[in-house]
């Protein structure tokens, strides 16, 4: 693992002992996190919209159309911001001001790079596949030639990266401890159901449109 | 409610079907979300950082310490990103190319304002608890004057906005459903666990540190 560049942006300065720089936690949450959020600057405006991601070694990597706006403004190597959050509770106090939330979060900064070498993009499209249900990709049919050519892959290191984490119960003033109002966490978790069968068959398909 | 603008940067480029443009369908999305994440850009660069937000009528609302770099930034009316997404399932295609997710997502650019008179900053930090749990804000203790002075609050409008929204199950590639391959759609679901209560009592507080 790569040291971590801990500097004025990924320094937590609010609530620093929030904050934490080593790889391992970095890295458990954005292993178990099935969503991030991209900010890139287009025409001086920030924007910001959801994908997936998933982690190979050093690098985060990201995918999708290559007629997509954000895949074609980053493949260009212009500054990214990559945030994941996990909630892990709400924080109940007995006063409005100590109510907060348990969570997890990464912020990484940098430009990533496009991973256009065949053998290394259909890995990084298998490591996606693994990320999302370990296992899968060896029973899936992988990739086309026609479907490598639509899909872009971008890679972004973490190198420039911090993760703040809030855990526990809630904090409030000494005063406070003697109201009659009930405090405490409620932990959320991001839990999976029943799977749902596709029982579609290929006679149908035709009918249910793309 | 008002008319939303729907222009080059809230109209939905990447499958144009996915996307909503009606002010029911985008509060509904603001309003069930825990957590959204906020992009602006510091020297030219862009930041995401995840905060909780809640809505007030055409208005969306976040808030933090007076000190914190992204409220400082933004209330200086600087063009904001906010981006809320709500995972609601993984896609198990039979094909690797055609694993999605099933989510709901909301996008609203603009300047946000600060909001300072008294009342309407107390009415919005009530909203906010409200947003947590709703009729939470009339059993803890409201913000007292120190409180309301190391909070901003802004109030951003939903004006610029549009939802993007995927449901169902896979769609594969007519040739591919015969393959012996579970496919499918897993739901997600952010869960409620059973509450922690906080046995703190005022005596013990000192020893948890703030």
């Amino acid at each position: 693992m790569s040291d971590l560049l801990v500097n004025e942006r990924t320094r937590v300065k609010r609530l620093p002992k929030r904050g934490a720089y080593d790889r391992a936690t970095i890295d458990a949450i954005l292993d178990e996190a099935l969503i991030c959020h991209v900010g890139f600057v287009v025409d001086g405006a920030p924007v910001v919209i959801p994908t997936i991601h998933w982690r190979d070694g050093d690098e985060l990597y990201f995918h999708g159309s290559a007629a997509s706006r954000m895949l074609r403004t980053l493949r260009d190597g212009v500054e990214a911001c990559v945030t994941v959050t996990l909630l892990d509770g709400l924080v109940l106090a007995r006063s409005a001001f100590h109510h907060s939330m348990n969570y997890r979060s990464v912020v990484v900064f940098g430009r990533a790079r496009l991973v256009d070498e065949r053998e290394e993009k259909l890995r990084a499209l298998d490591r996606l596949v693994e990320h999302v249900v370990p296992g899968r990709s060896a029973l899936v049919r992988g990739p086309n030639e026609s479907e490598l050519r639509q899909t872009l892959v971008l890679a972004l290191p973490i190198a420039e990266a911090s993760a703040k984490i809030r855990t526990g119960g809630p904090i409030d003033d000494a005063e406070d401890y003697a109201l009659p109002v009930w405090a405490g966490v409620v932990p959320l978790t991001l839990t999976k159901g029943t799977p749902i069968k596709d029982e579609t068959t290929g006679a149908a398909t035709d009918s249910r449109g793309a």
